[in-house]
This record gives C-alpha cells, structure tokens and sequence, in this order.
C-alpha cells in the first residue's frame, strides 16, 4: 500500500525538549537570580509524563490535556527546585516551556523536504493548542496538528494512532509512524501503520539508556528527518 | 478580550468553490468530449449541500462526512447532467473538485499577513483530508486545520464553534470568526465570538441574491482577506 502521510510524534522525535528547557531556564537563572539546576528539572519534570498519562489512560480521572498534566507536575517540582519566588503568571509561563521548545537542527528542513511528497501531521500526545504554538515558534511546517484532544486519548492507545488516520481518511497502511521511541512504533505497527525510527541518542541527554537503537525491523532506520528525507527520495 | 486567534470559513470565504468547478469542468469537457454546463452543475452540486448537513445535524442519519455526502449528492447529478459515460474512479477524481479548489486571489497574501499576529485556523463544514488536500494545493498557511469531523458537528451548531476554541485552549471571545456568510456570523456572535464579514458577492456567481452586504453590525466587514489584514494592522 502506498505511503500518504508521515504522522510525527513530537515530544524528542522533533523538538528537543531536555535542551530546551535547560536554555530557558538558564535565562531565567540569571534573569531571577535563581540557582536551579535545569537538567535535573527537565528530568524530573519528565519523569512524571508517563505516569501522569497512564492515570488518563488507565480511566483513574476524566480526560486532562498535557498543559493540565504538566502545570499539576510542574506544582510538585517548586518546592524540591527552589522555585516558591515565583508568582503564579510566571510558573504559567514556565508551563508553557513546552510551547516554545526548539526543534532539532535537521527537523524544519526534514520536514519541509518530506511535505513535498506525503502530508506531514503532528500525531502527539500534546494539546492542539501547545502544538500550534510550538509549530508557530518553531517554524514546523505541518500540514495538520493531531494532538491528543482531538482523539481524546494518549498514545500508545490504539484510539490515538486510527483516530488520525481516519481524520487523514486513509487507511493505517497508508500511514508511516515516525518516532524516536521503539514503543510508539510498535504500538502503531500494531494497527498497521508503517514505521520509521528517528535516531535521537541525546534526547534524554548524555545518560541516555533507552531507544539508543530500533529494536525491531522497522520500515526506515533514518539518522535524522534530513536523512529520511533522503532515504524516502524528498 | 485580546484576539487570540481567526476562524475562517472556507468555502466561498477562502476558495472560489464555483469559479474551480467550472474552470476544471471545462477542461473535462475538452478532454472527455462532454458538453456538462458546469456552472448549472455547481450550482445544483451546491444546493444539495445544506439539506444533506440538515439530515446529519438533524439526527436523520448516522455522522457522514462532507465527502461522503459529496458522492451521495454528485450521484443525483449523474443523469441530470448526462455524466453517465464517467466510470467509478472517474467520478471518484470529479468528487475530489472540492480538494482542489482555487483560493480567491487575495486568500493566501490575506492569511499570510493575518498569520504574523494571529493563529490562523480553517473552521469549516469540510472534513479534515479535505482541507488538508485543499490546503497543500492552494498553499493556505493555516496554522490549524479544525475539520467538521474533528467535532462531530456541522456549523452553525454551538458544538462546532466551541470545539475549535476548546482545542485552541481559548475564550470563545479571543476568536473572531471570519466569513462570507451572515449566519456563520450570527451563530459564532451567539457564543461570544468576535466576528468578521468579508464581502463575496461573486460566490454564487453573478445572479448572487444573499449575503451581498453585511445583516449586522459586525466587529470588522472587510472587502477581501487583504484589507481584513489591514483593517486589523498586520
């Protein structure tokens, strides 16, 4: 079946968050005189992502977009960080780190160059609206933003990945999952999607253990998005 | 409230739906030796247009999307049109007119320019593929693309309008909808939305009747998306 639309996570696929949050919250060291470690902080505030999810997911409360998830995380890390000076307009502000985080060095132009051929969409369990924002800021030339209110579930939830392929109104084998992370290809390889894995070794910095390599046969390995675009013929 | 973002309508409002349809009608006609006056036919395509999303938004029948009910309605036009020699792919790639349709010539420099200050987002009874395809031909830089079938509804229902602002984590007041047709306007102004008219009085051609002008005093009328951006100093 022919491939007609490359579906992306986000979250360290194409931006990259760790790094990201550590060039801010630098900034915002010296601009606050603060003296917060924010590689430690990026850390820990992504440690509790997957369990905050799984509560959604496993029916423990009612459906929370990821702004909501992240600012009841972000309320634990202020006092173990040192944050209790800041108002509440500025820890707002400090949630929406994930709005304005950069993309890695190859992922406007990957993209860019795979859009020329097939629809480029955003399949990730952010909230539309941080999506739309941080394409805004980014510059990510998508043709449509999936994010996971629009489903109303959370990767790897089968719901999430045929909610967009009926959306695209294609088929899952007309679809091609491109991700980071072995287990979000897996889980759409499930549901027929294609797969492309996305070598991102330094997304959880230097200590990184996991999804240092595809640990199955996918369909694409790529270096990068620039090297998948190469690898696709874009 | 501060304007946060613009909800377009689409067709009529962004795409010349009936100008489209008889310019590749006629090259139909060329090519398939037909003799199809497509400006009829557009015109009888589009009346059957608000009596199908009734019998959805009514409850009369299960959710179908607008390309479904395209192909429903393109099959009544079959006979009338002597249309019968075209085979099932072919009437397939004829349903497909509404992903291809031409911007007027002002959409893609209006948007652009409204897109420097604010979120841009296709608002429309079409269905995500659809807008998406339309999108990618016409070069419409819409920053979200919130298709009928991401709702469940059909505009002017309430859940349409309120969707889109739930999605974009906004007010209904920091939205201003845009669009070529009162009742869009009204049923948006209902809710809270800003409002902004623009004047198509070639939409239906040059035996237009309705929406020649303005029925209320809307927040902004603006004689095309290009004054709109400067109305709205962008």
């Amino acid at each position: 079946m022919e491939i007609r639309a490359l579906t992306f996570d986000v979250f360290g696929t194409v931006v990259d968050w760790r790094g990201s949050i550590i060039a801010e919250g630098s900034r915002l060291n010296r601009e606050k005189g603060l003296n917060v470690d924010w590689g430690a902080f990026a850390d820990a505030w992504r440690a509790y992502y997957q369990p905050s999810l799984s509560e959604v997911r496993d029916g423990l409360r009612p459906w929370a977009n990821l702004d909501q998830l992240h600012r009841e995380n972000l309320a634990k890390l202020v006092p173990t960080f040192g944050l209790g000076s800041l108002d509440e307009g500025e820890l707002e502000h400090l949630n929406r780190f994930w709005h304005r985080l950069h993309p890695w060095p190859d992922a406007v132009s990957g993209i860019a160059r795979l859009k020329k051929r097939y629809i480029v969409a955003a399949l990730s369990n952010g909230n539309v609206a941080l999506l739309v924002n941080m394409a805004r800021h980014a510059g990510l030339p998508w043709d449509a933003i999936l994010g996971a209110d629009i489903s109303g579930h959370y990767k790897p939830q089968p719901q999430a990945y045929l909610t967009a392929a009926r959306l695209l109104s294609l088929q899952p084998g007309e679809c091609m999952m491109v991700a980071a992370h072995n287990s979000d290809l897996d889980a759409a390889r499930q549901l027929g999607f294609a797969t492309a894995f996305v070598c991102r070794p330094m997304e959880y910095g230097r200590g990184q253990t996991q999804d240092l390599a595809p640990t199955q046969e996918w369909t694409h390995v790529a270096a990068d998005l620039v090297d998948l675009a190469t690898k696709l013929g874009c």
